[in-house]
């Protein structure tokens, strides 16, 4: 098959965004080989290039975490049912979703152990023995694990019976700490999801309604992503002393009192994988932002005859090696693959630098560059003398890293729309272009359902300061009476 | 409370393993901080001190897997209970420790799902959809993921419900790759536990009826610890084609035929950090070797006066910065603790080295430097010029790390008996001084068996050729009758 056949045909069978978004994200994610479906329904195989993303993640987060003082450790899979039960909160929400094992070791157990949905009770169980004085404190841990919420309406990375992520959790000796820390976590996610993922998230506080089940407050990073839906990308949660209470996690103060500690949790998952393959991605496949990119340079000979192929060749790891002090470096020197065949596939896998070299290039001691996605008009293909290339590269990638934030920040900020007033704007906005919808709310849950129901759109959140409207409008944008705060609608995932 | 009076209490606390090993094991476990019991029966909480060791084991074991061209992904917690019994030696070994997910989502599910005790079955149903050809081989996967294998005498680190391991799975075409591979990973575990563990295994051939439930040979590597049991550490398995039969593996061969591809699998768990502990814990606490340990130096502060210690902790803080970019240092500057007090804490801990900074140090611009364990007689406090401290102490980290192998190595040569001819010996040895027990054996399950309900020790390998004995017995040490093989008994964890 020819390289102009094998594109053509293999382009054809990738449905545009244009057309159906979530068709496109379907045949993307498996295209890439990001995932796959499992034969268990509900759960998912993370494949190896969309593992090395997540890992990429991971080690950013990894040393994000502990730079501010939090260490790893790992907590049970299995919870008892009663603890699960004894924050009344909690367990209301995450009823509805929960995996119960019932018969181990070939017999029933006596109590039913549930496969953790998020591992609060266990570790604040835990906490209680560890802490005695305000001494030990505070207590800053994070695990990451595998967590199990039963769903059956799947999506690759977005909604998933099982998915991994990492959970913060931490204990206080006030008030104050707890939530200086719940903000802390929400300011490293947000910075981890810009200067990373290249996305740039609205951030801010989520209303009762829509607050962790046995939560005081819980903030939250909103992606906007490219079909105008909001992605809800990671929380951090202040959780008072709910469940020190339940648990009874005391310690004694410097006055010498016995009180209960203050908890927060915080938690980001491989949904993050689905958010940035929904940012940046286009009609030819994923784009990964350089950072996060397993494979950053791939690089294709190109040969026609075999009489070319050893220069060729040798020309083309010699650049590898140059290179492989710099970037991640992949040699595509397959065989059986033409070259148009393997563009195809590194295009597809969002490899965000692609060097070509051929017997042509090789007189004239140059190589052949083409960057993942065009910025700022320049040209696609573009000839760069060898030492160039390789000294240029490092640049090139972290220039490549910018104009996907500067893309989607513009995306994000074009799809803002600031001070509606009107139910039927409103609507207009969000059954049309979609994106974030500014306006006043009263505060009553009441009117958020009344607007959920009519539109499908939910508060995302309360903005923070940096995010609100310098005009706010002054009334509900459902009631019409005094808005108590200005929120942002959304349609979200 | 004084230096003397807290380090006299607590040793007294701590059961001397010459008294009570098992005793000892558990209480230095608990002290060091390195796990805890949760409250799920068969389940252990891994705390911040033994996921840190646990960390540094999982870089360094998956830059060896990457290094050989392995790939990680991740594969659902859950499998169907009809894919546990496609391979049917596989559900006979694993069926009475399974534990299962028989109700979801509020409903009683259709099929029971078993939680992964190990993955080779959903592992190989999605290869099987991954590989079409010849071209598509070998597939080389790792899987760092949680496992539950149900057991009731639980013992933190060597035998818990649910644990922490990563699980190796390939594909090959030929026969002769597989096994190339399984002893491959086989000699990067044993690289490993020599290397980072410093811990020498004896590496071999399984049983049939050791084997793993499934395979078609399993290789491990066997450490003996200070009690003289063995423990199984680390193993790699051959699978033949039968798990590719079950699931249907197949790839078309460079010929077009059609073949089964053929299987390896191989394993390492949290279980390593109780080998740790069992191989150099002395009296004190444990004794982690220097490239695993999380604090590698600590620096403790003395100072008697408030007017001594400003210029102390600034010296103390003076020299953390000079050592951070040479190894992993803390300060322990806590106030309301002795310095008998946390030398007796990083002790029980493990750490490598301790220095000590003083108001007469200061003076003579030295420091105090104590090794946590005492090699070749060398004087166990040793004051050095500050300069030459900092210069030194990389030199003196390997040095440990190179002495705890050279320990451990001479401790498994002293305790390996080689050339036991009848049973008499091999009971005499089992019930008195323990350790490796070379005798010959006929090959029959039988007299295995016998031996086995008899000494309670169990065939730990056929040794590899390098650990054969030069003059090993011609005759079975249970039968009498000619030996197929020499093989190496213990009692075993």
């Amino acid at each position: 098959m020819s390289e102009g056949t094998a594109r053509a045909s293999a382009e054809k069978a990738l449905t545009p965004r244009a057309q159906d978004f979530s068709a496109w994200y379907n045949e993307v994610v498996l295209r890439a080989e990001l995932a796959d479906y499992s034969p268990v329904r509900g759960s998912m195989v993370i494949r190896p290039w969309g593992y090395a993303i997540w890992e990429h993640m991971q080690q950013a987060l990894d040393r994000m975490f502990k730079d501010t003082g939090h260490q790893n450790a790992y907590f049970p899979l299995f919870i008892p049912m009663s603890f699960i039960e004894r924050e009344k909160e909690h367990i209301e929400g995450f009823a509805p979703e929960l995996a119960v094992v019932t018969h181990a070791g070939g017999k029933k157990l006596e109590e039913p152990l549930v496969v953790r949905p998020t591992s609060e009770t266990v570790i604040y169980a835990m906490f209680a023995r560890w802490v005695q004085s305000y001494r030990d404190l505070p207590l800053l841990i994070n695990q990451w694990a595998n967590v199990v919420r039963w769903e059956l309406r799947t999506r690759l990375f977005l909604r998933t019976a099982e998915f991994l992520w990492q959970e913060g959790h931490t204990a206080h000796a006030t008030e104050e700490e707890a939530q200086e820390e719940t903000r802390r976590m929400l300011g490293v996610y947000r910075r981890f999801m810009e200067e990373w993922l290249a996305i740039p998230p609205l951030t801010g506080l989520k209303t009762e309604s829509e607050r962790f089940a046995g939560a005081v407050r819980t903030y939250a990073c909103e992606a906007l992503v490219q079909d105008n839906r909001a992605l809800q990308a990671g929380t951090s949660h202040n959780l008072g002393q709910n469940f020190s209470r339940q648990f009874d996690l005391k310690f004694q103060s410097q006055e010498g009192r016995e009180e209960y500690a203050w908890n927060t949790s915080w938690g980001v998952s491989t949904r993050l994988v689905g958010a940035m393959v929904m940012a940046h991605g286009d009609d030819a496949g994923i784009v990964v932002p350089p950072l996060l990119a397993p494979v950053q340079v791939v690089i294709v000979p190109i040969w026609r005859d075999e009489g070319q192929k050893a220069a060729v060749l040798d020309k083309t790891h010699e650049v590898a090696r140059a290179l492989r002090r710099k970037a991640r470096v992949k040699v595509d020197d397959r065989e059986h693959l033409s070259p148009g065949a393997k563009f195809y596939e590194w295009e597809a896998k969002g490899v965000p630098l692609r060097v070509e070299i051929g017997p042509k290039d090789l007189a004239k001691q140059q190589v052949v560059l083409v960057p993942r996605v065009t910025m700022g008009g320049a040209p696609r293909k573009e000839s760069l003398k060898e030492v160039v290339a390789v000294q240029q590269i490092p640049d090139r990638l972290a220039a490549l890293q910018r104009a996907l934030l500067a893309a989607a920040l513009r995306r994000r900020e074009e799809n803002s729309h600031r001070g509606v007033r009107d139910l039927a704007r409103f609507h207009e906005i969000v059954d049309g272009p979609g994106g974030f919808v500014y306006t006043g709310w009263c505060g009553s849950t009441e009117c958020e359902l009344k607007a959920k129901e009519e539109t499908k759109a939910t508060i995302r959140v309360i903005p923070d300061i940096e995010f609100r409207s310098k005009d706010a409008p002054q009334a509900c944008v459902v009631c019409g009476e005094p808005a108590a705060t200005e929120v942002v609608w959304a349609k979200a995932y």
